[in-house]
């Protein structure tokens, strides 16, 4: 039950999501991935767009229920490094532009520890007009 | 008020933070930074080793009550990442093992927008026993 | 000041709203409530579902604010028990089917702590796709 | 995809907390369970009794850091029921006595939905004077 | 079902925390009061001195569960004014110095709406170090 | 590192918002400052209404983003101590009538601690019915 240096998934996701180019590295180890862009001032749209993204892309498997509850609970727990406190954009007027990626694979050493799922957040919030932003960065990992 | 592309202060802390190596395009910048470990169950520890860091490394002045406070609230806000929902570590029994890098520079292309401050963590949160852990990440950006 | 044994009133908002035939023990003890039915996307219309049943069936004076407050708290905490975290549903992707029971009773031994007001739900919260989706349960307890 | 009417296990984990001839029909669908007490102030205490009744009894296998994982989550959700707002005990000057169940099964007809843990929590919350108290609930569910 | 002009007991309890000298204006209600001073980073001892002090001052009747009740829940309420996001103090690292003032009185027209309890706060909120801090105010109101 | 003791910005901002002749004492400072009404559901509507009018009457520089994103976040905590857990208004059902002040000053006595601002909130929360509402308060402040 250790993290396997070379198979950290957390830091794996998040380098692939601030640099398309490492998405190599992902593929090196034989692991299912997505990446994509969403912007909006309604948090809903942000899941939907992440969720759509993993199952076309069969991240995960969208009949299964266990895939798509392991997901949500990635993706809400990288909405908040991202919100950092509500997880609210447009009712607290403020809107997001992300790049974001999915992750799934084997980071322990331990086959028993199986597969994990992790989904890296990274771009801009702000107020709805353009500039008024600085970066916001998220990451959620679970079991899957 | 944009950002510029060259700039990006959270990307450029999150990179650092990623990999020790990439202190030097931070100095090519010409912004002041710093970095460090810590490692512990009470949250208060680890706001103080991040703040006494940057204070010993001249990245904020101690002595102005207004830089303190844009440290902290960046701080915080890089926690709400790490700790998803409840800024809290032992209260909850669990622990973090991070990396930090703090780093201050002007992102914006407008001197007017002046400098801002990035907190960037890194590492693992778990059950206090070892191995019993995930990754995780923040970000925290504040205009100081 | 203490909680009369058989006078449980959130353990007999809970087995009433778990098993509809658990009215009865409501009654027994002579104590108004209502339950019903109520699923949504929408937050306002969880908790404007709950005041409406408890108005019309008389558990509250609808024209009296204080008992207005006591119920809102009440639902507001039970919708924390739900929603584990942000009572937020359709702005994160998230709908809920709910049963409801209020019930409102002198719980304590001594007379002069007065009544207080239960709010139990039980259903099932998960993503806008039938059968995606776990159980999910609340209570909340005012004092009115 | 559906939850099997006889096999609501977060409504079964939830009956049996509150009645503790209720887990018969725990064992009747050959599901793992266990059960206990716990009083505290130290919000890190109810989670520690609740992980160490788990692992003795098996309900997890707690050299598997995917079981603690799901399990933490689970319990930390049935803890926002009782908490209603913020996980904190002691340092808000509250103080609870619990009665937990945590139970293991298949709630979903299709047999590729697996295991799910379920963590029911009652008993009172209130100042650490006793009798200044009232009931409180939490339920919190996972894939495991 | 409406506020009496001259009886917003939310805005005295605040003048009052804010000049001490508006006792007057609260005694000329008839309303009973209480003020004092805290000063901790240990949110429980906040907590603590204000029920303390209303207990002595006989605002509320400290043996009857249903007031102690009515009050945490006020104190909590002006606790989120002062913090603002996390009810914590030296988790954070951060301390408080606060004068508080409790109010019970009438403050709506229509005799039926009875007494209600009004918690303000005042003071300042940050480091551990003297000067770095800045102002605090909160709020809470509740029937009781 | 001192708050000037006649300069208390958070004092002022907050005896300003609850009695309007109180603008003299602003004044006499040569501190900026503005004032207004706002009444809603929807929370993004009252942080508009502040920004609109602290931009309009040139408390902040709304073309330089550091501006915004400081009085941004005092707008964020002050709302806190209205709504006082969940920054939310209609998706709770409830809605708000404020008044609302914002001063920009300088409260320390070093002048290198530079300028400050305050967000001050005064009115009523409750549900959407004229007379269902009690008294909220709540105050922000950051560096500028």
């Amino acid at each position: 039950m250790s993290l396997a240096e070379q198979k950290r998934i957390g830091k794996i996701a998040m380098l692939y999501v601030l640099d398309e180019t490492r998405q190599d590295s992902v593929e090196e180890l034989g692991w299912i991935h997505c990446s994509g862009k969403v912007g909006s001032m309604e948090s809903n749209k942000i899941v939907a767009a992440i969720e759509t993204a993993a199952k076309k892309n069969e991240v995960i498997n969208g009949s299964i229920y266990r895939e798509t509850h392991a997901l949500y609970h990635a993706i809400m727990e990288a909405l908040h490094g991202v919100t950092r406190g509500q997880v609210q954009l447009g009712t607290v007027l403020r809107t997001v532009g992300l790049r974001f990626t999915v992750v799934r694979g084997q980071p322990y050493e331990q086959p028993e520890e199986g597969e994990w799922i992790a989904v890296a957040l990274y771009g801009t919030i702000g107020a709805p007009v353009k500039g008024l932003e600085h970066e916001a960065i998220g990451l959620g990992i679970n079991h899957i």
